[in-house]
């Protein structure tokens, strides 16, 4: 199938992917004197009194925000707010065909962060989490950062951790299929945006010991070539300050993981890897690799962002359960603990003897896999200390 | 029935009025691929190039937040955004009862002017009208204006508007059936805040030529008893300025609109009023008199906001059916001509020989009646060359 221009048409003819209904009786005196005047006046006092009954007496327990700027917009980059709509919507909709959560895009129109985090916090008090999505680096991080200190209910900047959750799990079921450990891999991360980041920290937090990443400048040091947030990372994974392009670090690396631009890496850089080679080209809509150039060149397990080849490594299998867990728990962050729950949910979704180098990951619309996803995100809550309904 | 108690148990069980919806398949790969990525990218870029298409692409074009500061709840006052939030969820849910517009309850955690026109104008992408509610006077005044000048989609001040314009219908056919005229009434409005002088600039612009407006400090005149709004105001309808309490106002008046506060009017006044008085009394809870001792005392008609009397006269009646025109026009306004056109719209609802003194208005659940304020405000965007759909 044509996606995009088929996806076009059914947009045109859907008129909108998501809708709001009403829940609740509205057809006589008795039903507005409930629903509205003068009855609703008794919740509004209720929760003046104690504010925390908004997750009681209104829909906010279940709601949550798709937020964006519209500067990093799939692999689409800066095109506007109202043009990253369709994304948004798309994220609703399948909020809610996965984990019953009712979702709602808003997109903001600003590029500056304090006006951004500003806007959030003021309307926050309608909503049970929030998520921000397609928010460029090194923005996203600064924003995420302090809604997460300033608000009392989950934050979550997918983009970053929906990606490194997802990838995590994908990776780790790669490595034990490999007959490989986790802390005995050379991994290459390449693209050192948003996404990059996160999974690389998120990947280090998982025992991961041997860790490269590279950008467009090549293996991130601490150098004025690079970012703050790169070069914090630096500090972390590159001691010596080592340098060099993709093709180095690629030799005898045991994985790879791209968040980062089109047809970067060459089936001779595949075959200069270790045996075994994990690749997961996951740069959207075009992938640093092909699947099929990638297994052409030896590679033992390939993954990408596509539908279109098995190992789909999409964060589709985050959002929906991570917040459906954070709301049941009436959760007051998402910390470490739920992220880590999250990529066990997943993980647990593909049995030992399922796994193949076809089948390391459940497929994106597999309502079990959320269910998972939302159980132990759920549990870890709880267990953590962050939820309001469950001590 | 004890609406306030009942409405309190009823709220813990509903958890919530509204609820998102999923309108797309979501059950497969191809599923995945049309309404998500990789398809989603082509709308994306269709907005970037042409923004209108977001009311193409996307729910935008039906879509309408219901936006409070919480300072001016019902009758409650200021108790805050969350508070407020269980009133706008009932709009929401109306809107969708009556008039198929998907409404969104959004609570802003400011007092500040400024900061609520920004953060309103920063999310208006996401929306294809803005319906404010229930925040204060004077600031809802520069806050309506401000939007209406800076943004190209409808905004509208319910509490303003929506009560002038059912308030009109109620009194042009109250006027009719007392056998009187619109240009000769004296009439008296009562509570010169947010909807108390909306309700009064409206009538002027329908013909009322003799007005009078009172509130706490009495008479409103040009004086610093009074706040700008109503020293504005009073330099229109009372260039002698006069003074005087409301009993002195009542005498001989023809008609009584009251927006103001419980009880401040006695059946003295009433009698004290000009033969087949037509009495508003529609302080929320508690009326400036009841319908009982208003009646009592020799009115002719009497309405008040509550739905145990006859003729009730509330702001459901405009607000769905005013949304869904303009939506439907895609205008990018809310002009006087589309207010008028509502006014007109619950009028045709009431033949003339179905008016009677218990019967002035349809009822608020009457779905003919939203759908004949609908089709004539979108006539009269039309009309009135505010619409993008039809020119």
């Amino acid at each position: 199938m044509n996606y995009r221009e088929e996806s076009l048409k059914k947009h045109a003819e859907w008129k909108g992917k998501i809708e709001t209904v009403c829940r609740v009786p509205a057809g006589n005196k008795e039903d507005l004197g409930l629903a509205y005047t003068p009855g609703v006046a008794e919740p509004c006092l209720a929760i003046q009194k104690n504010p925390e009954l908004s997750f009681e007496l209104t829909r906010r327990w279940n709601t949550v925000p798709v937020i964006t700027d519209g500067t990093a917009i799939l692999g689409l980059g800066d095109i506007g707010p109202e043009a990253g709509m369709p994304v948004m919507e798309g994220k609703c909709a399948l909020f809610k065909a996965y984990a019953d959560v009712d979702a709602f895009p808003i997109c903001i129109k600003s590029k500056d962060t304090e006006e951004i985090i500003q806007t959030i916090k003021l309307i926050s008090g309608s909503f049970g989490g929030i998520n921000l999505e397609d928010i460029s680096a090194p923005r996203c991080f600064e924003i995420e950062t302090r809604l997460k200190e300033e608000l009392d209910i989950p934050v979550f900047h997918d983009d970053q951790h929906g990606t490194a959750i997802v990838m995590a799990a994908a990776l780790m079921n790669a490595v034990k299929l490999a007959g490989k450990k986790i802390d005995e891999i050379k991994l290459v991360v390449n693209g050192a945006g948003a996404a990059g980041i996160a999974i690389s920290k998120y990947l280090l937090s998982l025992g991961v010991k041997n860790l490269t990443v590279v950008d467009k400048a090549g293996i991130i040091n601490d150098s004025e070539l690079f970012n703050q947030p790169q070069r914090d990372l630096a500090k972390l994974i590159n001691k010596d300050n080592h340098t060099g392009t993709l093709k180095d670090a690629m030799v005898g690396a045991d994985a790879f993981i791209g968040v980062s631009a089109p047809r970067v890496v060459t089936q001779e850089m595949v075959r200069s890897m270790n045996e075994k080679a994990i690749l997961f080209p996951c740069a959207n809509p075009i992938p640093e690799i092909t699947y099929k150039e990638a297994k052409e060149a030896g590679a033992f397990i390939v993954g990408t962002g596509s539908s279109e080849n098995p190992n789909q490594i999409n964060n589709v299998l985050v959002f929906p359960g991570l917040f459906r867990g954070a709301l049941d728990a009436r959760a007051t962050t998402v910390n470490k603990e739920m992220m880590l729950a999250a990529t066990e949910g997943i993980m647990a979704c593909v049995k030992d003897e399922e796994l193949s180098p076809e089948h390391i990951l459940p497929y994106a619309w597999d309502k079990n896999a959320h269910a998972s996803v939302a159980s132990h995100v759920k549990e870890a809550a709880i267990k953590s200390g962050v939820s309001k309904l469950y001590k």
